[in-house]
């Protein structure tokens, strides 16, 4: 029978894992003082900034824990992390992982998944730094503070969109809800991992690499990561950026599985493209002129497909779509929003 | 009648608590880029290590939300992690909150508990720089990770007790225990605040600027702040510097309001001290010849009492209590374990 957490207890969790991320994680020369104090304790790289962001998610709201292994867990919660602090052009380096658990998950669950976070966090030469184990409620949840680093002269907010600039988007935002709506609609028996969309829900990549790479061109006017859905974070930086869009629905990236996905479904690739969706690609804003720069740039890290999908426009929170019959409408950009049900 | 989180929705409610920051929370100017980005932006000072805990509170088990309200929910959530900064010797500097809520609470109460968070961090010149809203389970959570800038030679960790070391203490710790008994036995009507231990559990002071001015002595060989109650961290303190310690009950502070309220509790006040309580004093240990500096440091901020209760002995991981007739008892280091019930 497995060790339970109510058999081993709070104190012996916490040396299981402090042993774990020793054998099997990063040790970092800027970690003057890890697990085992009050705090731990960095040191700084002069010359850069930090950028330090907080993610949680909740079991049953954010993860269905029938439908995903601890590990695939781990990977994901730290990838939604990754992924905003790559949007910003930063390196990720020091996790605060703070867990709500309950007494009778396996300790061998938690040691997963903090391999999750190690498979995340290990090649990016980061590691968890420290964090906070307590019992939670019906739900468990998982909530992770991740501190990065960036030059200022790299750094890429939302709110430096200029009218006129391209819009551009990685991979195939849509895929994640896609995979989502098929779990729940349990289709297929046990958790169907070797379906593509499926496993960009479960087993997400971030463009923390690529974010960096563009952001040190100095050509990114403003970036975000779709965690909220394509128009929803596009109305993060039109708001931000006190502009609008004009978008083109013939070159939105709705092939490929999505296309797959959405016949399975029948659904609507436009839809599942336009609609609330926690995959983790990039918004990149950039004068029409960088455009192919850009490409390039990405181009050089991997196949990863980018398509130019529309204009920054002056129209202040305006987002419109044109059809492929020229047809204008007006997009509202709606994103997750957790007390809405 | 009030507004809730499940109309005003989470994009709502983030506008909110920004502006209530910006109105009533101190700008702070290394912070490049707050709430409204994927990460907050800071700019750490040169020459500081950054201190970074982080520690989550869950309804139910951390705090009765009948039994306080959300301004001191709030000062509670944020002293907790202020005393984890403190006890080291740093300055907290910046916050991230991440609130696991439901639907139904009103957003007034939300914006209570960011009044209750800047209550603690306006005056140390802190600010609340970024975090997460979601919606929990059954119960709501505060997940706090707090960033402090500590000057290399200031910082105090645990693992510097030395055999011989005078074991110091501020404050009476047991009082909060006795606090959250007297809360639990629903004694009293209402929230009885003007019953000094029920006041200790629900609005309990941070020592930071005490921790801070005796590590700046460079003095203090270990500390260690009271939350997991007196010996559970005095234990962590010994298992960290491979030291055991020598307790002299005739020298406990049990006097007071601890004494009163033990009668009124029917229990013995010693126990109170041993046992688990979430007060947020120190444990200090120094060398026997600075004992009288230490105590002079802390008296010159304020009449907060500080009593010599033992010293570190070299036998590892060995407690001994030598009872007031001079019998000596073992004492198992026994903290707060959120697993075991």
């Amino acid at each position: 029978m497995s060790e339970i957490l109510a058999t081993v207890g709070e104190f012996g969790l916490i040396d299981r894992i402090h042993s774990l991320l020793r054998e099997e994680g990063i040790q970092l020369p800027e970690v003057a003082l890890g697990i085992g104090d009050d705090a731990a304790c960095l040191t700084p790289r002069p010359g850069y900034e930090l950028l330090v962001t907080c993610d949680a998610i909740v079991e049953g709201r954010h993860y269905l824990p029938e439908t995903i292994s601890p590990r695939d867990l781990g990977r994901r919660a730290m990838t939604l992390n990754i992924s905003d602090i790559g949007a910003m052009g930063g390196m990720p380096r020091f996790a605060l992982v703070s867990l709500g658990l309950k007494g009778e998950t396996p300790v061998h669950d938690v040691e997963d998944m903090y391999r999750g976070f190690m498979d995340e966090l290990n090649p990016l030469d980061a590691a968890v730094v420290g964090g906070n184990l307590t019992k939670s409620g019906d739900r468990a949840f998982i909530d992770i503070t991740l501190i990065g680093e960036v030059e200022p002269v790299t750094r890429v907010c939302r709110s430096g969109a200029r009218p006129g600039d391209a819009i551009l988007v990685t991979g195939y935002p849509g895929q994640s809800a896609a995979g989502l709506e098929i779990l729940l609609k349990g289709k297929c028996p046990g958790i169907p991992m070797e379906h593509p969309v499926v496993r960009a829900y479960l087993r997400p990549f971030h463009r923390a690499r690529e974010g960096r790479a563009i952001a040190k061109t100095g050509y990114v006017t403003a970036m975000i990561d779709t965690s909220d859905g394509f128009p929803g974070d596009l109305g993060h930086i039109c708001r931000s950026s006190c502009v609008g869009a004009e978008l083109w629905e013939a070159k939105f990236p709705l092939g490929g599985e999505l296309q797959r996905a959405a016949l399975e479904l029948k659904r609507d690739s436009l839809d599942l493209f336009l609609g609330e969706s926690d995959d983790y690609e990039l918004i990149i804003t950039c004068s029409q002129d960088r455009v192919n720069l850009i490409k390039k740039v990405l181009a050089s890290l991997g196949p990863l497909p980018v398509s130019e999908v529309g204009k920054i426009t002056q129209n202040e929170g305006e987002m419109v779509l044109i059809r492929k019959n020229e047809s204008r409408d007006k997009l509202t950009p709606m994103g997750w929003d957790h007390f809405r049900e």
